[in-house]
């Protein structure tokens, strides 16, 4: 038992990780540890919109472990001019560092979890992709564009960035998103042209 | 998907839902919706210990969606002297509102979770009661007792109220922590005798 005890207690630091969206209504930055459970739900949510046969039930696993690597890497904006190459390598160790305080048989199911949602090739995969790209750009678009006026991120960026795997896991959301952002920007609400 | 939308929206409201513990290293408290995202990897972590056939992956889902109704009630103290059925009374009405946002079968497949984890009655909820009432103590056990002395809480308060849960549905978790409360009352770290 004590293995495990260790290894949840090591998932309080997540709690400390901040993200660069504020929670509706507060002045504070979003951890990932509750990013993780409301993507978990917004996946779940979407279970009418995924594609046929998808497993949602793995959907919400790769969602709750995810960002776990955060706890030695700290979160990167998805926007930032950084090697990303070498941020998922450091997220890597992170996860075997973390994952391996766990009994083998835990340790190597929650390692095969992240790694899949790493490899964006299954359709669980690419839908847990989907439920966690949408997620801050739902939050801008309900606070004015908190994250993107504070950080500098125009609406070509976002689309760039974000369209391709929310239109690859979850195109009903996309069509969705797409709309609102055009309207997010005749609103004003980014950081750049 | 605007209705979906909403729903994810209204869970921001987790995120301001405090608990009475803090997350270890931080002096602010713990919120519901981080809470939530743990004990769904607390109960994933526990699986060897499940009983046989336990549906782990509905386990999560209840855990992820239990405490959802303290948006509109909060968080009550497990040893709190509170009228808890005009509690949980309350927090069923909370639960419809707020699924009620979601397109009517997801709505349905929400309650029927958090219902099924109310009623204490299969072994799902039964294991997700143990992983609920355990991470607490977990967290008591790693630092000092902040809760239980901020809260006054004593020993026998502690075993009476989640010894029977924690045992009922994970016997060997509840082996563990009995033997590691008792040696917390050597220590001290108890609110009250």
């Amino acid at each position: 038992m004590q293995p495990i005890v260790d290894f949840i207690l090591e998932l309080e630091k997540l709690k400390a990780v901040t993200r660069k969206t504020r929670p509706l209504g507060q002045d504070r930055f979003e951890n990932s540890a509750e990013h993780s459970w409301q993507i978990a739900l917004l996946a779940a949510s979407l279970a009418p919109h995924a594609a046929p046969g998808t497993d949602l039930s793995r959907v919400v696993a790769m969602l709750l472990v995810h960002d776990i690597g955060e706890i030695d890497t700290g979160d990167v904006l998805v926007y930032a001019a950084t090697d990303w190459t070498a941020q998922k390598a450091a997220e890597a160790a992170a996860v075997r560092r973390i994952f391996g305080l766990l009994p083998e048989a835990q340790a190597a199911a929650f390692l095969a979890l992240w790694q899949e949602f790493e490899d964006h090739a299954t359709p669980e995969a690419r839908f847990a992709h989907a439920a966690d790209r949408a997620m801050p750009v739902l939050l801008n678009l309900a606070n004015r564009g908190q994250s993107w006026r504070e950080n500098g991120i125009g609406h070509a960026q976002v689309v760039r960035r974000v369209g391709p795997p929310i239109q690859a896991g979850c195109p009903a959301l996309w069509d969705y998103l797409e709309a609102r952002l055009d309207a997010a920007q005749r609103e004003g609400w980014f950081g750049a042209e």
